[in-house]
């Protein structure tokens, strides 16, 4: 009996290895001889260089950069590949959870300390680069990300701009005469499930501003500020980014990544399945066992679970999810592959007791799903 | 594929017919052309009227007798067996939950209309009487549902005494020649899985005397009156019942039952799972499904889901029991043919929540497991 189980983390209580090994103690208890294959996934959200460093032994390299604000913090990100590949997530150096409540305002913040991982990674000799790009502080499409690789950003009269926010709206050219050569040797994969543009009413400025400190006078003041750099990128760089699906996520940053860089933009996913050679292993599993903290209708959009189902059902392999919380609407996950949903409690539980306890009521039910699983002949 | 479906009641909210068509209900959802059978059980307690009334597609008889204080109650029986077999609770007639908590007192209740029920049966015309013995507000050794029967208790001046628990210790008499004819027309099961004497430190008085409001100078004269009683009844109707197991039961009412009616005590679910044919539709079965409230380390002592697995076990027959509450301590019932329990609960949620929701969260288990079951080629 083959089991591939690939888990997602279950948000606020265990890391995707950590949801991998609970259920492989809970698949081992009831079946001995059962052969397993540890998949922890990721969907280029939270906990993807812990999912990817560990699905792929990899390493673990810290470095100290700059946060939102310019103030050095201890960023990590991860090898994989023999060294190859590179796993950033960009919140470990620009994310909103570094700011406190009151210094939250995406004028000011930039993206300066991802492009300081990127060059770090780029000089421990990667050729690929993967980069999750959720949680950001930034609306600054990436110009601080540039700014750490060479580009600079001047105004009128020709000043080198800080490269935040607020600046956006001053520029008037963009100098990438002193971008380091490095960038060249690494494909850049962005992981990003939104589809948001760069500008207009779903762009970065108005649905995500608000949630990074933005009033709504900041928010018309970056909205213009990213028309006038996507004009200037446009001109200055040949590449036009101001319809790119997902190039507004991260307060820009995906459409910085594919202007600055030459990334793509890919589903999480996709990609980390990629990486993880997630499909092969399906390929020749008995059964996959998924899970996520919550599974609901916006499952179907992008997650774990439901990349794991489709890929499952095209080999007709069923797929058990395990989750913290089983929501309502969940018909579309069915119907594309997944076979079944258990929640995890053991009987009534509270939220904290659900959490505290997720190891073992994760390794229990994943021990009962094998159980009634191998007793069918 | 073949399923039976055999749960015992989920006290405090669906009793076992109703816990049975939820299960359904999840089953063929997931397998529309899915064979199933439907057996509710009962382990003699409360709901064996409800469930073998269902199971059997029998009918409900409702008479008024007396309560324990000689009140009348409207009480339930069910016949089955095309009317041969009828099902008694006693506690409809005699029970506990029919006294104020200040009527509490052994020494004045009465099984008397446990009598009447058994009377009623047999004017009906049966030849078996199954007859459950849980709740009961009596200490009375079974002397009132001797009463209802014809028998009569003589004190030491002839004088008949009331069939209450405070006349067994002034017993000296047991006059048998105006019992009812009818009382040899039927076999009378009792449902029983206590192994308490009738008397010493394990028996009725001590054990189950308090909760029926016995104090302890109380609990001492219940305990002399059956003494007592149970010597008239070896010396007037040559059957000594001072050790039988069970027969402590119910105030006594298992040891009387067996004096006064020449009944057989016996496990509650197996004389269920006799009259239900339990035992035949498991051996055609794929996959059985069971169930109640409470799982745990007491169920392997005479409850439904460990005598539900104990059998499937005989014919290698997979058993997944669903509940409300999967305590710990469960390993015995994996060892007797368990193969998996699954709590009913989709994410965190309270016990009240539980309850109310329980019907849909027995059917959505129900779902999943069969999605699984079936997935499996």
């Amino acid at each position: 009996m083959k089991i591939v189980i690939a888990p997602n983390a279950f948000k606020e209580c265990l890391s995707a290895p950590e949801a991998a090994q609970a259920i492989l103690e809970g698949v081992v208890t009831a079946a001995p001889h059962a052969q397993c294959c540890l998949i922890p996934l990721a969907d280029g959200g939270d906990g993807t260089v812990d999912a990817l460093v560990s699905a792929c032994q990899g390493e673990f390299i810290t470095v100290t950069v700059h946060d939102p604000l310019m103030r050095p913090v201890v960023a990590r990100y991860g090898l994989i590949d023999t060294g190859k590949t590179a796993v950033i997530e960009m919140a470990e150096a620009s994310g909103l959870r570094l700011l406190a409540e009151q210094e939250k305002n995406p004028l000011h913040t930039t993206t300066f300390g991802t492009g300081e991982l990127l060059l770090d990674a780029l000089k421990h000799g990667v050729n690929q680069i993967i980069i999750g790009i959720g949680g950001s502080a930034t609306t600054d499409l990436g110009i601080g990300m540039a700014a750490a690789l060479g580009y600079s950003f001047l105004d009128a009269s020709g000043n080198i701009l800080p490269p935040i926010g607020k600046s956006l709206q001053c520029i008037q050219k963009i100098n990438h005469s002193n971008v380091v050569p490095l960038i060249d040797t690494a494909n850049i994969m962005v992981a990003c499930d939104v589809k948001n543009p760069l500008l207009g009413e779903q762009g970065a400025a108005p649905v995500f501003g608000p949630q990074k400190g933005a009033t709504p006078a900041m928010v018309n003041q970056l909205q213009d500020g990213l028309q006038n750099t996507a004009g200037c990128i446009e001109r200055d760089l040949s590449i036009r980014i101001h319809e790119i699906p997902g190039g507004g996520a991260a307060g820009g940053l995906g459409a910085g990544l594919m202007a600055f860089c030459g990334a793509k933009i890919q589903s999480g996913f996709e990609i980390i399945a990629g990486i993880t050679k997630l499909e092969s292993a399906i390929k020749n599993a008995d059964l996959v066992i998924t899970g996520e903290g919550k599974i609901d209708h916006s499952t179907s959009f992008g997650k774990v679970p439901h990349g794991v189902a489709m890929m499952a059902k095209k080999y007709h392999v069923p797929v058990v999810a395990l989750t913290g919380k089983s929501g309502s609407g969940i018909e579309a996950l069915y119907e594309n592959g997944m076979t079944a949903v258990f929640s995890i409690q053991d009987g009534p539980l509270s939220i904290e007791d659900s959490l505290i306890q997720a190891k073992s009521l994760l390794k229990n039910t994943a021990y009962q799903v094998t159980k009634l699983w191998q007793a069918k002949n």
